[in-house]
């Protein structure tokens, strides 16, 4: 049996020096290691949900599969945090390939990936999708709404895809790229159309994170959050409009702002 | 020459509805590949300061050095982003023991680690220093002010090593562990004791946070943020303080509070 999503947990709290003990809620750090075969691949510390459409998702993300229908078989050892899986095709490539350092022969280009895996799988957005301030606003509020790990223990991200008025999935997770691969899994699950789709996110728009909206093929990214600027390089790059700071009715628009339908600019 | 740690950027400043063009301060991220002989180590991404520091911090916390003097040449080559490190010994170990999970006998006991490496590297604290509330929301408001990147650009952790009173060095980076190697790193290289140290942080204490903290070999961790439970009960094994969302003069003590100073409890 999975662990719950947070943990009860004796602590003693302190307000202007007077100490008291009470329980309180703490998010639950669980650590799964993925089997491709006979080898291990990685070893991803999570939150205990939805572990199948992560292991999808971070298995499509590393380029490993281009859709759920690779994968012959998914089983999970909740016990152990062992996740076993065997693919239809051959693994060929070594894990070695996946954690290389991939350097451009041209040293002048903007586009700098870190790995060769991201080289296969980052894909420039051709999405024609726009959307309205109102509607960054109102995504960001139902993305925070609909968080209750989050109150409850502070150290949940939140990640959802999203049409411009609505939330289709939210899934959450102390780790911020795994909340990702867990929309990336259950996009590829449902087989959804994704270019269209938009992402609404709790956390940082590191570079990462960007190449991971890339790999799963949205065209916007909306986040609470400061993006960094090697992330703003690569969004330039590969045609997605970031979105950061959303805050009430204020925002900062970084990339692409023509996917944003404003008055003025 | 090193990009300077925030970047600016243009961007579309929306505000109710309404957009305007104009320049923000965005943090850099920066890929440093560490190459230790003819192999490539790792590669960080980090805001690009302190980089001897934290690729002395990083191998140290890896298990690969254990003093500083154990490297007979660093040599940054900051245009590619690359470190080569010379060791005065022989490396023999294979990088894949490096990321190869750990899996103790036990199952029942408390203490789990995730890799091979930090069983050889992670201390348990024998530190005797206590510090009272108060001066544990000093410390915290003494980070928060001397780290001016943050405020610029919304997308630094900050850690300090610090004794009860007074950070005794402070840095920044857009990675949380490079915050902590960056540390770890300059504590190596000035030879400072360490056990009788507190670190103060910005950022959620992981398990992952707390294994960098016994790896350097301090007593206590005061973060504003929340921890997870994994982390926990590293921290209650590895007999460390974790003290979490120091905010105002309020906060909680969730291991070893016999290190905090209060009346009551």
């Amino acid at each position: 049996m999975l662990p719950k999503i947070t943990t009860r947990w004796r602590i003693t709290r302190i307000s202007d020096g007077t100490a008291a003990l009470q329980e309180d809620d703490i998010a639950t750090e669980y650590p799964l290691t993925v089997r491709l075969g006979v080898e291990e691949f990685a070893t991803i510390v999570c939150s205990p949900t939805d572990l199948e459409e992560m292991t999808i998702g971070f298995l499509a993300s590393e380029g490993v599969i281009r859709s759920a229908s690779e994968i012959k078989e998914l089983r999970i050892d909740e016990e152990r945090g062992f996740v076993y899986v065997e693919l239809m095709h051959e693994e060929s490539t070594s894990k070695d390939d996946y954690a290389r350092r991939f350097i451009g022969s041209c040293c002048g280009k903007s586009r700098q990936f870190y790995f060769q895996n991201d080289v296969r799988t980052a894909r420039t957005s051709m999405s024609r999708t726009t959307i309205t301030p109102a509607e960054c606003t109102s995504l960001m509020r139902l993305l925070q709404s609909s968080s209750s790990e989050f109150k409850l223990t502070g150290g949940v991200h939140n990640a959802a895809l999203c049409t411009p008025t609505e939330l289709i999935a939210v899934r959450a997770d102390i780790g911020r790229h795994n909340a990702l691969d867990k929309l990336f899994g259950y996009a590829l699950q449902q087989r959804l159309p994704i270019t269209d789709k938009i992402i609404a996110f709790s956390g940082r728009l590191s570079s990462e994170v960007v190449l991971k909206a890339a790999k799963i093929g949205v065209g916007v990214m909306l986040s609470k959050s400061a993006p960094t600027d090697l992330a703003l390089k690569l969004a330039g790059d590969l045609g997605i409009t970031c979105v950061g700071f959303i805050r009430g009715s204020e925002m900062n628009v970084y990339t692409h702002s023509h996917r944003i339908a404003t008055e003025g600019a």
